[in-house]
C-alpha cells in the first residue's frame, strides 16, 4: 500500500471507533499523510443563551482534526499538549471547518497546526498540538509498499 | 454585596445561560472570587470504542471551570488562549473534577490554572487559560459593597 | 511608501534600538510584511559544560524573529504569550536560523510561527507567538502609499 | 542521602556546568525537591534603547529556574515545551526573581510553574514548563537513603 492508502485506512478505522466525534455531527472531509480536514455545524446544544458557541466545541473539532492528521502512518499516536487561541466567535448554525497540517515529526514527537474557519474562510481559532507516538498499530498488519521496499 | 456574594450571583447567571455545560451533565460544585470547581461524569457519548474519553471533553470541563472562575467579578471576561497537557486517560464512568484557581490578574488580563482529576484525586490533565476582560457586566447593576467603599 | 519599504524601515529602526539582539551576534537576514529571518551562531557563552546551547538562547533568537515580523506595519506591537517546543539540541558553533511567518492578524491580535533550524535546515525548535498591537508608531510619520490610496 | 541533600547536590553539579546562566549573573537562591529560586539583575546588555528588558532574558531566567527545579531527583530531565505570558515590563537595574514550583510528575513527564517578579513581588511573567526525564544521573552514584529503603 502507498502512503495515501495507508492514511485513508487509518482514518477509516479511527472514524469507525470515534463515537464522540460522530455524535457531534463531525464530517471527515479529507485525509492525507499528516493532514486532515473535518467539518462540524454549531448546533443548539453547543451554544449559550446568546447563540455563541462554547469554546470547548471549537477545541473539540480542532483536536479531532489533529488526531486524524497525526494518526495517518499506522502508528498509534496520542495528544500530549494542545494550545488554542480563540480569534473570533462562532454562532449557532455556523459550519466550521478544521484543517490540520503537520509541521514536523522527529522521532516519536510531532507538531500539528490546525486552523478552524467558518465555511467561508474567516478564521475562528488557531490550534497547535504536540503528539507522541505510542506502541501499537491502528490497522494491525497494514504494510507500506513503496518504491524503496518493492524489490529485494 | 461582598465579593463572595458577587461571585455567586455571577455564577448563577452564567449557569442559567450555559446550555452547553449543562447539556454535558456538568455540576457547579463551588465558586469563590477567582475560583470555581466543576464536575462531570464521562458518558457513553464521550468515549471511543475502547471506552477512553475524547480529550475534547476533558478540555471542555476545564474550560468551563476557567470561564466560571474568571467571571466572578461581574465583569464579562473571555478566554483568549488555553493550553492543556493530557497526563492520563479518563474512562467511561469516571467522575471528573476540575478545580480552577486564579494565578494572577493585571489590568484586563488574567491567568487561571485548572487541574482535572478523577474524583479520587488522580490527575488527568493540567490546563492554563489566559483571559481578557471585555465591556459589560454579567449581572447588570450589581454593586460591590466592601470596606474600602463603606465610608462616604 | 509601499508595504515592503515600510517593513524595512520599521526593521531598521528596531534593529538600531535592539542592543540585546545585536549583543548576541544576531544578524537580520530578511524582512517583509509579516515575515523576518534572523541568524545567530552559538558561542561559548551560550553553552553548558557539554557544549549544548541553553534553551533560553534558542528562545531568544525565535522571539527576536517574532518581534521583527510582527512590527512590520509601523504599529508598535508587543509579545503577549509565547510557546516553544524544543525538538533537537544545538551545539557550540552551530549557526541557527529563525524564520518567522505571520499566521493571522485580526484586530489588534496576531499569531506568528517561527521555525529555528541549523543552517542546513534541520529543525531545532518550533515557536508560536501571540502579539498585541499597542499605541504608537515605530517610525513616526511613515505613511503607506499603496494603489488604493494613490489617487483621489 | 535524604531528598533535600540530593536536590542540593544536583543543583551544585548543574550550577558548576551551567556557564550560560552564570554568565548572565544569575544567582541560585534556593533549591528543594521540585523547587528552585533564581535571581538576575537586568543589565545594560539586556535592554533596548528605551531601557526595557528583552523578553528573551526574562524567559531565560524562568527557564533556568525550571531546569534547576525539575533536576532535583538525580535523574537527568530536559525541557520539552515551555510557554510564557509577559505580564509587565522589566527595566534596566531591576532585580528579577524566578520561583519554580512543581505542579505534577507522572512517569517521565512533569509540569513546573515559574513566576517571575521584580524583587518587591510585582509579577513580570508567568511561565509553565513541560519536562521529560531522560537516561542518566546528574551526580553519578548518588543514592537516596529514605525510610522505605532503610532496611536490608
Amino acid at each position: 500500500m502507498d502512503a495515501l492508502a495507508i492514511a485513508r485506512a487509518c482514518a477509516d478505522a479511527m472514524w469507525a471507533d470515534d463515537v464522540a466525534s460522530r455524535a457531534l455531527g463531525m464530517e471527515l472531509i479529507a485525509v492525507e499523510p499528516g493532514h486532515a480536514v473535518l467539518a462540524m455545524s454549531v448546533t443548539e446544544a453547543m451554544v449559550n443563551g446568546h447563540d455563541l458557541c462554547h469554546g470547548g466545541y471549537i477545541f473539540m473539532l480542532a483536536d479531532s482534526a489533529f488526531a486524524f492528521a497525526c494518526n495517518t502512518y499506522n502508528q498509534r499516536t496520542v495528544a500530549q499538549h494542545c494550545a488554542i487561541t480563540f480569534v473570533a466567535a462562532a454562532r449557532r448554525g455556523d459550519r466550521l471547518v478544521a484543517q490540520a497540517t503537520e509541521r514536523m515529526r522527529a522521532g516519536r514527537s510531532g507538531i500539528y497546526d490546525v486552523t478552524v474557519t467558518r465555511e467561508e474562510g474567516f478564521v475562528i481559532a488557531e490550534f497547535r498540538g504536540n503528539s507522541r507516538a505510542i506502541e501499537g498499530e491502528i490497522v494491525p498488519g497494514l504494510k507500506p509498499r513503496g518504491p524503496a521496499r518493492a524489490k529485494p
